[in-house]
């Protein structure tokens, strides 16, 4: 069984180029012009449609047990929503409970996830830290392909890793040649702030950015960069939102500092005024951290992509229906934190970021798979359109449109942060693996198709690093 | 008995000129040109010489109990020797234990403080919390006289104030009008690079510099300020000693946020090639923290000054002997952290300062007293030569030279950070409330001639942050 | 004759207190409380008022020719209307053509403000070079009390200085002990981007911010930034509009350069959209350059002043009534460019700035006339309530308010930016040289009244520069 | 006549991969493992090392007469060493005397070119301004292949182009999608510098970094920037050698303007004591525009590589013997300015950059050949490993060593700014469209073998660029 991707305009993180795609055993098997491919081969015919790399989104939480609830989108529904979208894997989460091994998690999240219909591998959490953390995390980067570990700073008294942790953890990836990850806002003032506004009476969903201002989260994207300075490591934020965070990785990076940060579609172009919306759902619909912003935000986030400070576009998909938001109808602490948009990343970006000419094409596939694929040590298996990549790709048509709306999207929620939006721009193809699964709107994901991906340890940014680190060892003075 | 000083050109912060300085029961009576005073008037003539209002240490530690030991210098001979070198007033820090109440630990330091031969008041560190420091904070500002609370973001496991401790405290400030200050070290990275200098085998004091490196300083400065921000208050940061937090605070200055910030001396002009001699004397004797930097910061910290993003300048003078400082010989972490410098404050500013061309007359006197008597609230009492003020003087000698050492300082130490430095421009005399202390190298400093100064509440540019709070109060929706 | 003003509260930009103030022979005779004062001094009754320094406007352009007609106010008009709103002093511009002997100008305009009400003094603009201007320079810093030369970056074709002339003239402020001054805008891009909007057919009031965008003017002030540190001189920007300019200044103070900003009343409050206005009145009357920018950049402008990057406050008063804008009705680049508010200036900077928490009293006081009368050396004869100063006092009423409006204003022009806005704060009486002048809504302006001030080179801190230079200066190679 | 490379390790710009390669007919015809190639071919044993994309310099001036002398590298001299070093293709520039016809120029230059061992292209540069030059730009962008128009901002009374011109031509570059390139040094200033180092006596070549200090080189890079903007056209800045100009560049990024920068290797290395070498010819040898700098800029540089704010290495290649450089011994301006370097890059990159950690190995491919082929539209047939690229290939022996020296160098000049640094990594072999040229020290380029390049107009950035100012353009208002 192979298929050939005709009469379409590749494109690649590097550049564009026309030619035909033929894709067998699950592989990309030639990329060229007059391929001599074999009869029976299913055709897709691409003529006027660009050819990508099937998106990668960084960041996602299928049937997350979250605040009391659980993410109402599970591995199946979300990674088929997902390839609805053009977005081929996705990298998930294991995110222990304080006190639960590491390996436990993990092999948790794995049994959930054997339902995939697309690709998946794992963050890992480092929720808490002893010496069994401490070996886990061995474990999981030799045996198990887990090439990197996330940090909440956020989240008081549930998942928060103090600097300590941060210390401890930054310092065991090192010696992994694993990426420290970070969610970056100060869970303290989070905290206090939560409290202000409770005690003010402000309890409803208004309530939620005033207590995650941008400072809160520039204040914690700060430290976390600062941490890795001194641990001597690149350092990935997740989900920047903000100017405040933003600033603070273009000053690391033009420091010298190898920082990388994740922007979600949602912040690039949906502001804060949602949460003063009469509307409790809507407010409601909207909760999830770090909080959407003011426009001057959104503008500094699109420099951000546009400028190289900001590498990867990600969902943090983690759904909520609006019974389950419910729970924090009289106080906005209890609103389930969660948006989703695994099935919209890629056709906001390309309206947003390519219609609107802030992205070229070869950026919009890098920010949209390349840099993750890179960053997270999949590359070029995943990310691009190349001879024994794997098939993951999505046939682009320029000029089709859909206008988004819970209505018609195949997440499981009853809820679009994008609702009403039409967007120019969309698969009309997309391929898992090798497999059509999605055609003309036609879906066909298949439960449990999706594998699990191995990512090694000591991508070559670790690596040059770790080299630098070795060079500047200091010396005693002897007296 | 009262006092003329007669023929000298008077600075103040805002300008020169040319006048008589009468000076009367420990308050400046008169100043101006042809005063009409009492015949039997001591006089002091200050021909070519400046009248400057005496200098104001903001940040002091005498006879400090620190690290298993006591800072050498007691309240009368470091204010002996502040007098001698021109400086009229200190602000030392009340330090209780944690567990210790706040007004037990006030009123043994002001114990200890009554044998000062000038002019004190005190900062007081928060460095525990519970309701009784909440408690204490509103007895000490309205009934003794403090506006300032202290913490420290360093020093793990022993006065380190963590985040809810910082907001908490901020908070109260707010309520009580007073302004916080911060030490800014981010105590868990010092202590984690201090353990990491240990077993790499680096245990000389080459290791102080680098387990504090000036990304640990510039990333406490950062959180403060944003911890203030989130708090709505002013806050002053002492000893800046490098660019990563002078940074910081420009950054947030230019953002409008009230922020200022104090700078030493010996970081204005000693470079951190000193923890590189093989004499451990040496070394050791420069161990405070935070450590002085290499070069570039001490131009940044200039360009601070003059630009207006740093405030003052003070000596956080505290002092240890040389067979103190042998306590850490074998492991720098148990070196006593402190230098002094109280004595040469005035006429390194002035030598680096105004004979270099960085500062006018009128900044070296904004910055040696007057900004820190504004800031603190006791301002034009002290900081000023001008009717009705406190008759704390310095008749500064433009064209008098000194060598400085700790074979000729007055101050408790065999020790001096300046050591061999010839500076041009000294106190020809010195008036503290009054009283010639100092004239032409002649000490008459008094046991227990200094008086308490107490600092009201709710200084202008408080006042001013508590409008604007007020006026953007957040509001709920109605839903 | 003479004044006692009683009751009040003195506010300076030191500091804040409680003293009446006497005023005779048009200076400052005593400042205090009980205060012995003849029984015939006229009684200023100051009760829950305050007493502030009058204000001074760095920059006004009365009866000023420009663009083919003569702005509307002259300096009789112009100063009364100033006295009214608390403005007792100005520095107006002698503007040669190129080709006119700067002295031939300068005389012409002395003449002109003989009529002023109110005192002035004049920046003198370099609008072309040759020996004879080299050489007038002098006469006027050592025989006509000018300290201050302007310089204009836009205006091709008409007085716009080239770098050449820029460096030249700079060079010679230097030898003079002169202050440089630059209207920041490059003449070159917006001469093309005005060319382009008519080629576009935008020729109404809307194409003039187009022609005109903030980075045009960023760049402008940092090229002058940047010349006048190679020619070693402090510098000073005349109405910084926008966060371009403004960062250009902030980074240049942040690294120790001696560079001044200031800002006009109406950049504080006044946004760009006045200029999509359908009536061509309202668009055209608002056309000024730098022309008002968008809310951003206001916000940007307050926290320069707050944070001490921006210095003065003015008007950049030059009226042009309808009938004078209407000759750009076809063409926006024939629009007279200039707005009024000398009057107003005083009491929107107390409305915003104080009201709203932004500015203490003191930095009010130090913004609208202290910081001025500093920088041009006019200090403390102006911009201070002390003894022997000028008796330019306004006795400043919290309470009481106005609407403003071209209707009832003093200014000689049919059209008012402020137009309906309601303030509280305004003076209620106004003395220029120990006369009261304006009591409450009588406005008693004397045509002559007002004195030309001497303003003598080498203020303080170009000294401090010239130092510095000296000891910088660079050397030879043996070879 | 084929080569295969066998048994290396293919490093392109974005991974790192074991392959062999297989050139033919000028050709990369395979890339992979166990490739079928015929038994004739050459065989390349690539064992133990890389195979990278050939060297492209962008910046060069092989045989210009310039100062009254010209350059002592020709074509096939510079080109012949530049093969030596591993870099197969340079972009010269055409530079037309001010009133020359451009076509006339490029002619020429073409001409001189024709005896080029290696591939080159040029820049064509616009160093005056009339129809002509309008005119003639289409017709280098139409029908010669040219994309990229320089403008030196510096060499007053020479080639400056002044702002006038800058917006003219950078317009006429957006009409043709054509990049414009900067050489930012303002002319003006460095004019009047050097006239005051000559008035004070300073005449030697340590007077030449005096002249041209960095902030007139940032002054200029900023201005370009702004004019860029105002023109909505991206911009490549030449030779960023300071801080200033980085920060420059890495402002308009982050604020999302397509900027561009290009560091030389001697920059990255050299620091500016040079310049006070008590040996004349050392000296001079290092007098190059702008200057080398001191160390601190040469740290920016490198993080301004490894943070993407600069994308392409280079050299200014352009030589003068000790002979041609004594035309200036008694006056500095007179001097010669240039450096050679082109045999010298590839190795000082390697060695300072990949030993030490500061780039990963794709990174060093795309600062040496990848990314000045993207931005200048010749990728993937230059700048790549990949099947269809012009064959030109370095193998890289990363354990090889040279030590860097006048007296072995194939460069026809008598100085070498590197001059005793050893470094490791070289070529061991280079080819030149599929020919092998230098092998283990032994050159074979051949005269004439070069062929000129032409490059499309229309990158995808500036395509990108072009959207958004469409989609940006200014409307009236009705009135």
């Amino acid at each position: 069984m192979s298929v050939l991707i005709k009469n379409g305009v590749v494109v690649n993180a590097d550049r564009t180029f026309k030619a035909d795609v033929y894709c067998k055993d699950g592989k990309i098997a030639a990329v060229g012009e007059n391929l001599d491919v074999p009869s029976d081969a299913e055709v897709v015919d691409a003529d006027g449609q660009y050819v990508l790399p099937g998106g990668i989104d960084p960041h996602t939480h299928m049937q997350f047990p979250f605040m009391g609830t659980v993410a109402s989108d599970d591995f199946y529904t979300g990674t088929a929503a997902a390839l609805a979208g053009g977005t081929t894997s996705i990298i998930d989460f294991v995110i222990p409970q304080p006190g639960q091994r590491l390996l436990d998690a993990y092999q948790q999240w794995r049994e959930w996830a054997e339902k995939s219909a697309a690709d998946y591998t794992f963050h890992v959490a480092i929720t808490w830290w002893d010496d069994s953390v401490h070996e886990d995390m061995e474990t999981l980067v030799r045996e198990y392909g887990v090439n990197s570990f996330k940090h909440f700073m956020a989240y008081k008294n549930a998942i928060m890793a103090d600097d300590e942790t941060l210390v401890k953890s930054f310092r065991r990836c090192v010696e992994l040649g694993a990426m420290p990850t970070v969610h970056a806002e100060n869970g303290e003032l989070v905290y206090q702030l939560q409290q202000e506004m409770l005690a003010k009476g402000i309890t409803g969903p208004e309530a939620h950015p005033l207590s995650r201002p941008p400072f809160v989260e520039g204040e914690a994207a700060n430290r976390a960069i600062q941490v890795a300075q001194a641990m001597h490591t690149p350092i990935y934020i997740v989900h920047v939102s903000c100017k405040d965070s933003l600033d603070a990785i273009t000053r690391a990076r033009s420091a010298g500092q190898r920082v990388y940060g994740e922007v979600l579609a949602g912040h690039l172009c949906i502001d804060d005024s949602v949460y003063r919306s009469e509307d409790f759902d809507i407010a409601a619909g909207h909760v999830m951290s770090p909080p959407f912003r003011s426009k001057e935000h959104q503008d500094a986030l699109w420099n951000g992509l546009q400028g190289g400070n900001l590498h990867t576009t990600a969902t943090d998909h983690c759904c909520f229906c609006k019974d389950q938001k419910a729970a924090g109808r009289d106080d906005f602490t209890k609103i389930p934190n969660g948006t989703a948009g695994v099935e919209d990343r890629m056709a906001i970006l390309w309206d947003e970021g390519v219609n609107k000419g802030r992205l070229t094409l070869s950026e919009f596939v890098a920010v949209t798979s390349t840099n993750t694929a890179k960053l997270f040590n999949m590359y070029p298996r995943k990310g691009s359109v190349s001879v024994d990549a794997d098939a993951d790709i999505v046939v682009w048509d320029p000029k089709g449109t859909r206008t988004i709306s819970a209505d018609t999207h195949h997440m499981n929620v009853d809820f679009n942060i994008f609702e009403g939006r039409t967007v120019t721009g969309i698969p009309s193809h997309t391929l898992s693996r090798g497999k059509v699964v999605w055609c003309n709107g036609e879906l066909n994901a298949e439960r449990g198709a999706g594998r699990y991906v191995e990512r090694p340890a000591f991508a070559p940014v670790i690596e040059a690093v770790t080299r630098q680190t070795e060079l500047n060892e200091p010396k005693a003075v002897k007296r």
